[in-house]
């Protein structure tokens, strides 16, 4: 079994490197990393394609074949991505704040790696450069641990990031992967408090259930999204139209799509059976309560466990409520935190819901898709944090940082 | 058994009330708090009389017997950090940072409350009081779980907040107390995920490590202080000397006290028999490596065990090295991540020692003593973060909230 201490130990060391290192250093590095991804284009598909003959013979599902699979192209976005990295600006060595004390201390407190970031995640190779490249930007030194399918693209991959770290004279523990897929090596990453910092799950809301149970690590819970879309009464119903569809459609697999419509019930009978006929026509599978039946007879009767889940495929649920006051307690109660909207063209409206609304994101007319890393202009993200602490929402490099307390004296003690 | 789940749906409803009350509101309730706390005064000790009599049947130690004690000086003290929560500013509404997207979208990241803190905490009975007015100022509501020798003190402490809550028409479980002290019931606390946001601890390093590894809600890691102050061979010998002896003997037992010495082997000579003269003249016992012996042999042999010791008593280790490297390494194995501190009149040092050692609080010339929300201007502090998610060192108001993003659109859909 991979010795995990020694492989965090060696990360530890390199992470100390690594927050030594000024901008002009890194970004070299990560333009480096990207030329090398393109250059060693072939061995990485050759890689990939056992990956990729082993899912077909295990039966793998065709949407996380096509995930799975590496062609040229998409390693040229692979590189572009690192190159964005390389425009972000440096999250190390901002001062969020300074003042003096009472007892004339001078306080600072300035961002500072986080040292060791572990990932662990499923089939996306893409999550090893993504990852890699926005923990390196930060001066964080990471531990990826990635799904058995693509573990000879991961290791492909990984090599050549620490190849050309190498070849820039930078440490390459810088970025690690444990090659040994078992279970048990998992189970000892989650347990490794020692070394890693911070884990961050990547994958199925299952996956990153297993992961939040069993780690001792801190971890940034990412990912579910069970998204709302509230059509007040004041409405302007073609943006929620539009916006709907859009925030359904779009994207129907991704985590801030939305699963759930919720009508103030005095544009119901207006609005619903628009909307039930623009669903249908992209074939979106529509759900309602007894409600919404009353109006559009061939919607499909919601279940209790409706409200609850997140589809991530061609499927909607709409609940018609008597009031704003009832929408907002609906989805507070039913939302997982992630992202949630309102359409409405009043301001009173608009003001109560993204105040009292509890996610990571909160919007007035516009869709939930934007959620996003990229969208927020952050140049890329390491996942969507639905959890309170340390960050909620897009994490960009930002995200991946912590502060140091600097204080500057000329003796002073305590009285 | 308690009905954790119950309490926990309490909390959650009172934290979205807590959420909506402005500045104003949340300070007359404080004030409030304060002034039951003084008018309960002869209760408040009767119930602590009981668990001090307690404590002394079961042979409680002298020291833990003093911090358990409630006098009418001590529950004053408690009513004034209340008044002086009122004055701190409020976190809440606070916008962070905001932004226009590349599609018109603005963004602002506004401060709110983190939703329902939990305290899960050990003797002291003033922790009731300082957590629950922390959180309530940040709009957070709390579950309180103290341990069993104050339980009578903490029933009485919580039921005149909730009291005085009530008084100004608050929801009173915004201050809740689980009075089952039972294991199945902190275990129980610490498994609460669906409701609870974040879980502190508070107590000795013991108790801490146990809540890490049981806890499955989110935590941040409090107090652990293996803290390091490094004489440079370029220090002001009088300044190493008065913080030193500050350091550690103002107040042995706290988490930022000093525990350990290093010393540049240039001043070792010179410095270390002051040192050993004026901490043994403060009734501290002397420990050193082979080095400090051969200086002064009346100090007692370090043993491995040693540099990893938090001893919080009247005790200290001193190892010499070679260069300014030598000890951040050293420290850097070996420290908590909570307080460290060179003495040196060296720019180049100072700057080198303050950039490469890891810990939420660096210092130049300054006592370690000064890791503490007071001494830091938050004007109270609900424990000393020495993780790095999150918040980091002192932990006020402030670290008690987390973000949310406030879309504003005006009918943008994703391309």
């Amino acid at each position: 079994m991979t010795d995990l201490n020694n492989m965090g130990q060696k990360a530890q060391d390199a992470a100390f490197e690594l927050g030594q290192l000024g901008s002009k250093v890194k970004n070299a590095a990560l333009l480096q990393m990207a030329n090398s991804l393109v250059l060693n284009t072939k061995q990485i598909i050759e890689a990939n394609k056992e990956d990729y003959e082993n899912a077909q013979k295990n039966g793998m599902k065709k949407a996380m074949l096509d995930r799975l699979l590496l062609t040229p192209d998409r390693i040229n976005d692979m590189a572009d991505s690192l190159r964005q990295v390389v425009d972000l600006p440096d999250p190390i060595g901002k001062i969020d704040r300074g003042w003096e004390t009472v007892s004339g201390l001078d306080i600072t407190q300035e961002r500072v790696p986080l040292g060791v970031i572990g990932m662990i995640y499923e089939a996306r190779p893409n999550v090893t450069v993504d990852a890699a490249g926005l923990c390196f930007k930060a001066g964080n030194a990471v531990i990826l641990r990635g799904g058995k399918e693509a573990i000879n693209s991961n290791i492909a991959l990984s090599e050549t990031l620490r190849q050309a770290l190498k070849e820039v004279g930078i440490n390459s523990n810088a970025v690690q992967l444990i090659d040994d897929v078992s279970h048990e090596t998992a189970q000892k990453m989650m347990e490794l408090t020692d070394y890693i910092d911070v884990l961050i799950p990547r994958g199925s809301g299952k996956f990153i259930k297993m992961v939040v149970d069993k780690s001792k690590v801190p971890i940034i819970e990412t990912g579910a999204g069970n998204c709302h879309i509230f059509v007040d009464k004041d409405a302007d119903l073609d943006k929620a139209l539009k916006i709907i569809i859009n925030a359904k459609v779009q994207r129907p697999s991704v985590c801030n799509a939305a699963e759930k419509v919720v009508l103030h019930k005095d544009i119901a009978n207006q609005f619903l059976p628009d909307l039930y006929d623009a669903l249908r026509a992209n074939s979106v599978e529509v759900r309602g309560d007894i409600l919404c039946r009353a109006i559009v007879p061939d919607i499909v009767p919601a279940t209790k466990d409706d409200w609850n889940t997140e589809y991530d495929d061609y499927i909607i649920a709409i609940k018609i409520v008597d009031s704003l006051d009832d929408a907002i307690k609906h989805i507070n109660k039913y939302n997982t935190k992630h992202s949630e909207a309102i359409i409405t063209e009043n301001y009173s409206a608009s003001r109560k819901f993204m105040k009292q609304i509890d996610a990571a994101v909160v919007y007035t007319n516009a869709s939930t898709r934007f959620t996003d890393g990229q969208q927020f202009g952050f140049g890329a993200e390491i996942g969507i944090s639905t959890q309170k602490l340390h960050a909620r929402g897009p994490m960009g490099a930002n995200e991946l940082t912590t502060t140091k307390y600097l204080v500057q004296g000329d003796g002073q003690i305590r009285k």
